[in-house]
């Protein structure tokens, strides 16, 4: 049976457009049986489908959800009070099994708040949590959490690392995935008060690989193939990371000017940063799993264009392949 | 009459040998008079000034400091036990005023701890603090704090923007220096408690010239003046920062491979990038001010070479000259 993902229409700052080319390019490119079911107001949504000729023999349905909720609502509103949502009925589908998994760009804690309302938490866990990829220079390191627990005791950031182990384990298929500490020192005892109580219960935590602390400046030498932190941190860094492509460009051009490097020369330099650069653009993971909610959910960046929705289309495919709601069931002990 | 500094010539990686050359080239190229006292182990650094063939012209004199504190050696225990150390007896120098202030690029606890011990704080002023050069697209931001203060109340985070505010209004001549909140979201109310608390009481300080959150990806781009967040914060980022040069260097020297450039267009990639990370280097900035002591402390980077101990030795002199300490006395009541 195709595998059937439920789709915001409405997520992101690029919606409705990027979303819809985004799932039509991902049907077209997918390996295995893919449905779609697109969920946002029919009046907007369906000219837009037209007006792209999508062919009847795409498996593509357009559900309306007439209630939009924007980048700029309180997620406990949007909870409460947008039930016809994109949001809330993708969701919905998913907790009902008319759909395999929910995916959005849109404004993150309406989408975490209300996937906690609709499909609940995995017994055993006690916060949910986005884990990004952080780039590094030996491919990515899951980070975690970016930016959805902003205040967590030593416990919380125990059961992100056991999170991410099982996703990282069980979804990018690496055996026994290591763990670092973010932290301002490698020896034992440095850190605040959280983070050297979660060292402790890290390193009596048995089915957790825990290598230590790691520094700010591991992280882009690849330090672990998981990087735990509170999400005030993880959100700071990665919003860091992710300006650093951008800054670069501007400042070699800046020093290219001064230095007046002849054209031939500045698109010798270009070619080579551009392509540094790409391993540092968001757009190209696609998105970021939602952790510990009893259901399969991604959760795009705002900026995502149609690329990056399709390559989270295929993510979540992985992702509910993968069996990983069960899975961390397990590792809860539910 | 010539300013004299207190030098720690233990105190780095590179010590005794780097801090020797840098109070020697510091001492050669000081525009206003100046002395530097050296202090250290006499059977250890006499040698190492002997061989550098120091001229007896030279204002720069060897203090015996037998006790060597290590790099390893805990904050508390160093204070306690190594009583005829460099950090002590410079630090003493200071106190008795035989010195006008005091430099270390040796263990940052121990000189922070026996800063405490030996001048004190000044009055009103609850947690002294290290303060630290960001590199960003228009020259550095200031970051406070970065790594002394890893537990901090809301208060804490006020007392570092004030503090933060005069240094870079009266030591680096920036008039009403702005001050952004490092936060996870530019809007008022984002944020872990500690900041959303802090955000109200720095929209409160009269004396704080605040313009509210800045997020990571600000950073690079020059936010604000003056970055405020707690010390672990800080410290991760300071640290990441740093290593963004060293990763960009192997990711271009990769691809270049990868691109099999030829020499001469590897020579031109090579030449932009080097000048592009010279803003990155903290070698550049010399030293970081230890803010709230009842003294002129500044600490280098443990890495520190003789280079940056001669730009920290420079800029020590202009932190005395700005009469700091007195200004922060003024603002915090005193």
């Amino acid at each position: 049976m195709a595998l059937c993902i439920a789709v915001d229409a409405m997520g992101g700052d690029n919606a409705p457009n990027a979303v819809i080319q985004g799932a039509i390019s991902a049907l077209e490119s997918a390996d295995d049986p893919l449905q779609i079911l697109l969920f946002g107001p029919t009046d907007r949504v369906q000219p837009l489908l037209d007006e792209a000729g999508v062919s009847s023999d795409l498996p593509l349905k357009l559900v309306d959800a007439p209630d939009v909720i924007e980048m700029t609502d309180s997620p406990a509103a949007a909870v409460k009070k947008k039930r016809e949502s994109s949001i809330h009925l993708g969701l919905g589908a998913h907790k009902k099994g008319d759909a395999d998994a929910f995916i959005s760009a849109g404004n993150t804690g309406a989408v975490m708040a209300t996937s906690m309302f609709t499909l609940g938490r995995i017994s055993g866990v006690e916060r949910p949590s986005i884990a990004g990829y952080f780039p590094t220079l030996r491919g990515f390191s899951i980070v975690v959490d970016i930016g959805t627990n902003v205040d967590c005791r030593p416990e919380h950031l125990v059961q992100f690392a056991r999170m991410a182990s099982v996703y990282t384990q069980h979804v990018l298929g690496t055996e026994n995935p290591s763990v670092g500490l973010l932290n301002i020192g490698e020896e034992p005892g440095k850190g605040n008060e959280q983070v050297k109580a979660a060292f402790d219960l890290l390193g009596e935590a048995e089915d957790i690989n825990f290598k230590g602390n790691v520094e700010g400046s591991d992280l882009l030498d690849y330090a672990a193939d998981i990087i735990v932190c509170d999400g005030f941190v993880g959100n700071i860094l990665l919003k860091f990371g992710e300006s650093m492509t951008t800054v670069l460009k501007k400042m070699t051009a800046q020093e290219m000017e001064r230095q007046q490097l002849p054209p031939e020369d500045q698109q010798v330099v270009a070619g080579v940063l551009s392509e540094v650069s790409k391993g540092f653009d968001a757009d190209h993971r696609g998105g970021a799993p939602l952790l510990g909610v009893d259901g399969n959910v991604m959760i795009g960046h705002g900026r995502s264009n149609a690329d990056a929705i399709e390559q989270m289309i295929h993510a979540t495919a992985d992702l509910v392949r993968s069996n990983v709601v069960n899975e961390l069931k397990d590792a809860f002990g539910e």
